[in-house]
């Protein structure tokens, strides 16, 4: 398959490329790469990116950014830049995306699990994460051609290697992460929102 | 109490209306009401609605469009439209009513159904509906004060007096789902998406 992944300098992303670079061509692209760039946060970006690629069998988006701060310091620009960036630069991908794909292709972007378990400080993000979670679940049920869309919800994800017993070994490893993202590459299920 | 109830003319925010108005003093403001009215889509115009209406002990909002258009016909606009008003239209009522209630006091939103069971047409609204959910479940981690913050998800309403057996008669009544912002609004609860 031949696979954009948006993203790919992200710990997630890094991973994602890694497990599937073996077996895919993967076009690994990110706010800075070169040639080929995006900016999740500008629909014009994503559109040119799209115009640049040609056919793809699938597009996987791990990027993104929202706001995460104490709910009083969260300002109206904090919700706006948040829902510019991870939820519509996803939306985007979604849409933009679809008419770039082969037949039976897919698309899977990421929320999180601050969708559905908020903890102070994710008002803005845990909004975005639930909003792409119910938009995937609807926009799957009229994607054309057989085109399946589902999204990753990842938890917590352990940044460094870490001995066994070492603090902050909570969460999963990246690698672990972007396994969820293969299966639903190489799958048959749409509309899933799949917690790794 | 005294409540601000927001979308005071809709199908829901007339039944809500006629559940509250015998046991608590009700300010039913819609977007065309006099001496105050409310544009859901304008933070000036909710700020400004607050600044006039001095201490509250509870908020309903009943109230917000989203665009429901097969996915093919959704533009940016739609989305765009969407969020400002359904979203953070009842975002901001929840971040700036916060400081205009007493101590315990309350806020109550409305998502729906779409939110968690989408259909054909529904991406936006799926969308705004989600993420209005998140919104809340977060904020109300963070409300000051012993404020609580919760969301009625309406079913399928009947939208009009139906004798038994006949056509349309699926769907719950207004009075039923207006009894869950009761419910809500009296109780102790927060953080919760009600389903009537």
């Amino acid at each position: 398959m031949r696979i954009l992944l948006v993203g790919a300098t992200g710990t997630i992303g890094k991973a994602i490329l890694d497990v599937l670079q073996d077996r895919h061509e993967v076009v690994a692209v990110s706010r800075s790469s070169a040639p080929l760039h995006v900016d999740l946060g500008d629909p014009a970006s994503i559109r040119s990116l799209f115009n640049q690629l040609g056919t793809l069998d699938a597009v996987v988006g791990a990027a993104g950014a929202a706001r995460f701060k104490p709910f009083p310091l969260l300002k109206d620009e904090d919700y706006a830049f948040s829902l510019q960036n991870k939820l519509m630069g996803q939306v985007n991908l979604i849409r933009y995306g679809i008419p770039a794909l082969s037949d039976a292709g897919s698309i899977t972007v990421t929320t999180g699990l601050l969708a559905q378990q908020p903890m102070v400080g994710s008002a803005a993000v845990s909004l975005v994460n639930a909003a792409l979670e119910g938009f995937v679940r609807a926009a799957a049920l009229e994607a054309p051609r057989g085109i399946r869309i589902n999204a990753v919800s990842p938890p917590w994800v352990r940044v460094a290697d870490q001995s066994p017993g070492a603090p902050g070994m909570a969460g999963l490893s990246a690698h672990q992460v972007a396994l969820a993202y293969r299966v639903l590459l190489e799958g048959d299920q749409t509309g899933q929102v799949v917690t790794p």
